[in-house]
């Protein structure tokens, strides 16, 4: 079965204290699909400039991501973030933002995406992941990402995209924000009072919950040594966990949510290896299933 | 086999957004033999004032902890700690810090503490814990806890008493800044290299990690709508972890650890339900074991 992805496709400037990238694929919609790719065929939707080129395609291409979707915008330039990490991985500090062709982005998506049975919608405006949403009306699931700007700004809208579909990720930090609830759990609850059946609170280095119905399970992020850039961990984190998924015929199976779970996390260990997409798009399938069984193992009683 | 615990005993007054106590039973010590006394004979060795009443010793007698080797200072109060949380239950404001009777502790353990198979050090001055630990010649295994203070003006002190026991019980952020190390994993190893072979990372309402040799094990907090007051949460952990620890014949094997584990979390997540020791002292055997198979599920792949 396919996935649609929709979110930002960008070129990132990334600094860490273990080194630099001036200029490197990056965008929510790229980590997610590379991460997704290894289970299940991907679409991805999201706008270009002329600045995006053979080279940022090939990524895409090599790891069978379908880029027929992307819309290039001739004389526009790609959306492009720049932003540094101290000691302290968890926390990105933005030092420009450069919207560029995403600034008039109408997603647009063709007949084969919005046949597509799965989707994503990657954390962009609410308004924009709802019109998208709306132009899917057969998807066998619908996820979203969203971000801590879009709860203080657009809170509303937000909550009206969240009731329109099946899985949320976010951040522990957002769940408690968006509903003012200071208890995880209450708050997840809260969420999945809005209409979705899976809550997924990512929490960074210590892992991920997942809340389904009266479940509850978590899993700690597999333990590293290095960790060089942390940008796209949690979009190849849900890449991983709605691609796998993708390829389940019960989507809805609490053993397949938590081995969502846990390719999700093995992926988003991978991307943070190295800066950008570098490691994720040399990855393997082999790779992805030894450090699953390694992690297994590493939360077994 | 006996375990024997110094640390300090006290009155607590604890204000949190779901309720207040002007004045409770609390304690390093207190906490952790409560949570071993479901597993283990417990010593409890620490000096009280004569404020120290028999209301306090009935909560100890009731779960079947030895007090013999409490110090009791005629003319003195006992160690009083004030504080309060915020909304964001795992910071502690301290408002007031009475060291009292604990202002001149040299602890003197009778023949029996002397004895005892296994010893822990709750958060105390390092050379104090030194000074302990240098009495029990023994021990089949000794543990200890610390804390930031302790890194900050004792740290050469800390470290050295860190390499005359096995087990260590800190906060992530603790084990970073004692290594001055970022990575959590990297910062584990280094303080094993001072001589202890487990090192455990507690990460508050995040669970816990287990180090030891080559392995890795971690595990969610137990998922709670209501906390109410997390004082003592940390020594619960170690006390339900140790005590268990202290009934297995070989304490080193991986899967005892992993138990040991779990016991404290489910210790640590009755005793936060409600305030001080109002909960654990109350607690049954078929309680824990209860969740503790709750837990299980809630990790299992």
């Amino acid at each position: 079965m396919s996935l649609v992805v929709v979110g930002s496709i960008a070129f990132d400037a990334v600094r860490t204290p273990f080194g630099e990238r001036e200029r490197m694929l990056g965008g929510s919609a790229v980590h997610f699909s590379l991460a997704a790719s290894f289970f299940t065929e991907v679409r991805v939707v999201g706008p270009v400039g002329d600045d995006f080129g053979d080279d940022e395609y090939a990524v895409l291409h090599g790891r069978g991501v379908n880029t027929d979707d992307i819309e290039r915008v001739e004389g526009g330039r790609t959306f492009f973030w720049k932003g540094h990490y101290e000691y302290d991985l968890n926390m990105a500090h933005t030092d420009d933002t450069q919207l560029n062709v995403f600034g008039e982005f109408q997603p647009k998506l063709s007949e084969e995406s919005k046949r597509a049975e799965n989707l994503f919608l990657a954390n962009i405006q609410p308004d924009l992941q709802r019109e998208v949403r709306e132009q899917c009306t057969d998807t066998r699931f619908a996820g979203l990402d969203s971000m801590n700007l879009w709860i203080d700004i657009a809170r509303d809208s937000l909550k009206e995209t969240i009731s329109q579909v099946d899985l949320v990720f976010l951040n522990d930090a957002e769940i408690r924000m968006l509903t003012e609830q200071p208890n995880l759990v209450r708050a997840a609850r809260e969420v999945m009072a809005l209409g979705p059946s899976v809550i997924v609170a990512k929490q960074g280095e210590y892992g991920a919950a997942l809340f389904t119905g009266e479940n509850f399970f978590a899993l700690p992020a597999f333990p590293l040594e290095t960790v060089m850039d942390p940008t796209g961990a949690g979009d190849s984190f849900a890449g991983g966990f709605l691609g796998f998924l993708s390829a389940q015929e019960d989507w809805t199976d609490e053993a397949s949510l938590r081995r969502a779970m846990t390719y999700g996390s093995v992926i988003a260990s991978f991307n943070v290896q190295e800066f950008g997409t570098e490691r994720v798009s040399r990855l393997t399938r082999e790779e992805i299933d030894e450090r699953f069984e390694r992690l297994r193992r590493m939360t077994a009683l």
